[in-house]
């Protein structure tokens, strides 16, 4: 005897309020992007498809900047891109470095404990900087460390960390370097050659345009050799990463592996397309242009940065709440009444700050007036006295 | 100095022609589906996309016929549920009974290999039914075992597994049971609460009528406790799934774990919506009358099917291919001549059989036909004398 469980006229057909994203991420995608996903599905193997893997695999390329053959999306967000970079090149017995100043250089080191391996965490202030020579002083007093774990932008405190001085220092000492640059790719400056970064992984759905879905990771030859040597395989199936190269996207005869995420794959490719089009070093200038924009007029209406000009991750202001303000009716109000998304802090930093994310297609100037417009209003009604209409005018 | 690496004008939008997807999947999502997917992305833990996580959840419960709280579709394709649901529920020390009559099977115990338990594989010719009194004997002659690995519905060779009554066996023995319905939820019966079948995975792009992306999984109490003892947390931590029922999917105040797939779960609601609104008797009918279609017509036409009538799947047809023909080359013709796709024969099946899908959208009687005069064109070209017409006047 089936169960009916649900009546079949309680759920009607999705008819959703368009609203600004202008938190951590996701951020709203570009038009053309949900566009292409509304083109016809084909299977994983059909050519046409293959066509499309080619293309999405040389635009990665472009996006990450650099010539490394294994450079895919994996079927899975953020997370899952992190994850498989480290259960690949974390072996047991090994020993890890984990550099955290912020909320994803903190889950890099939890994801990295289920992977049998010795972890070094190394702590710095939320918010704060890595320090360099303290960063210098654990690999040296602690040789067995082989790989080092460190996040590009931050995003949970809006810190850009100077990740190809890390990868120097990790090289330096005889290490790998796995970096997240989540919140980097496609909007701020990332050379994945240059810095000799051995492993990243991404997402789609900030800089890129596109909705989240997708990890998009890079692997040079050293990452990919110190894989190879492994002495027993990842912890992953569906993850590992020389398998999924060997069969699928690096095949000559692309095989099944797993079933692409094929609507996905279609957004991500047109992402890709608009970010060949409108140029990486344009694009990087943008993202840096409206969030200079963006913290000049919040501190013309008196609020204060977290992290100070320079540090600071272009995709995303890390902005402090002020006091007496009361931080979820103000998110929750900017939603409802203003249909605008910002995000809350994150860990430690939860109630301290809010995170405003201009990414990829939300990089734009009338979004940065948009929001102060409606961060008056809402300030105002918790009785702060605070004029965006004054920023506006000064910023021109 | 940063690499161009690809010119800006050679990446045109796509344009991709329309097929009929009859093979192993994906295969065609319902219009509505990528109309759905269309609807403005909001975030993650916006109170709009709890509700939908909230409407997901109850129809998914209904869609595999299950009570059970933790439901919820993972962020990644098909495998990626099979390897959640084995690798959180196995652990090293556990002895697991891995059954084997096709490719999928075959995977499941790829995949516990890297749980770091003791796997027994029990392996039955592929397109054969499995043999219950084998399995009993392997229960009985190893009472360690503590996970049995199965199969409902074989997508490699279209043989439908007897999974209650190895759900059955499996209890008998004091042991749990993962069973793989990636080809049978929202087309084939499947009672995960009264069959008492523990854990199960299944996916999107077949008989749920929407694109391939996303895994929806369903454990009950008693694999929930036996994750619950476990002496080391899962090899994953994105998969972990009493952390993401914890956090996100079964809280009451949801929390950050991963971004999810927005737009996907839009497209999985509305492939949901669908399903309550047809009623999931008529689902199961439908599947199997056309079925019965497929296999008659091209039994009038001359060719064999792999599996005889009782054992096989109602959304997946595997017909012996004729003497003389060349697979690649028939397969090759239907996509590009019909904008058809079939499926080859996977592993020892390949070159032996073609896979034929009528799954969700796709399960119509006009694409029977549709199908069936395209074949006899393409056999008719490699020197076979078929006649579709035929078939379709008997089927009236």
């Amino acid at each position: 005897m089936r169960s009916t469980l649900v009546s079949n006229n309680k759920f009607s057909k999705l008819n959703i309020t368009p609203k600004l994203l202008l938190g951590a991420g996701p951020s709203n995608p570009n038009p053309e992007v949900l566009e292409a996903m509304t083109q016809p599905v084909v299977g994983h193997l059909d050519p046409t498809f293959l066509g499309i893997m080619d293309d999405v695999h040389e635009m990665l390329k472009f996006a990450f900047q650099t010539s490394n053959p294994m450079t895919l999306p994996l079927s899975g967000t953020g997370t899952a891109g992190m994850e498989s970079c480290i259960l690949n090149v974390v072996e047991p017995g090994d020993t890890v470095l984990g550099i955290e100043n912020g909320y994803f250089g903190h889950r890099m080191i939890e994801v990295a404990k289920r992977s049998r391996a010795n972890i070094i965490p190394l702590a710095f202030e939320w918010g704060k900087p890595v320090e360099l020579e303290v960063i210098e002083e654990a690999l040296k007093n602690n040789p067995s460390i082989n790989v080092v774990l460190a996040v590009h932008a931050e995003t949970s405190t809006g810190v850009l960390n100077p990740i190809k001085d890390i990868a120097d220092l990790a090289h330096k000492y005889d290490s790998l370097i796995v970096a997240d640059t989540v919140t980097s790719l496609g909007g701020v400056d990332l050379q994945i050659d240059n810095w000799n970064i051995d492993l990243s992984y991404s997402v789609t759905q900030k800089c890129l345009g596109c909705p989240p879905g997708l990890a998009p990771v890079t692997a040079n030859q050293a990452s990919i050799e110190k894989i190879e040597r492994r002495s027993v395989p990842p912890n992953t199936w569906y993850y590992d990463l020389l398998l999924l190269q060997k069969t699928y996207w690096g095949a000559t005869q692309r095989t099944y592996h797993h079933t692409a995420p094929i609507t996905m794959i279609y957004g991500l490719r047109e992402g890709l397309r608009l970010l060949v089009e409108e140029g990486i070093e344009e694009r990087i200038q943008k993202h840096t242009d409206n969030c200079n924009t963006l913290r000049k007029g919040l501190e013309i209406m008196g609020l204060e940065m977290l992290v100070p000009e320079g540090n600071n991750v272009s995709s995303l202001t890390t902005v402090k709440i002020p006091e007496k303000i009361n931080d979820q009716q103000l998110r929750s109000s900017l939603l409802t009444n203003h249909n605008i998304e910002i995000s809350a802090g994150l860990g430690t930093l939860s109630g301290q700050v809010w995170r405003i994310g201009l990414m990829g297609e939300n990089s734009k100037r009338e979004n940065v007036f948009r929001f102060l417009e409606a961060l008056e209003i809402e300030l105002k009604a918790q009785g702060m006295n605070v004029s965006a209409k004054e920023a506006i005018n000064q910023l021109g």
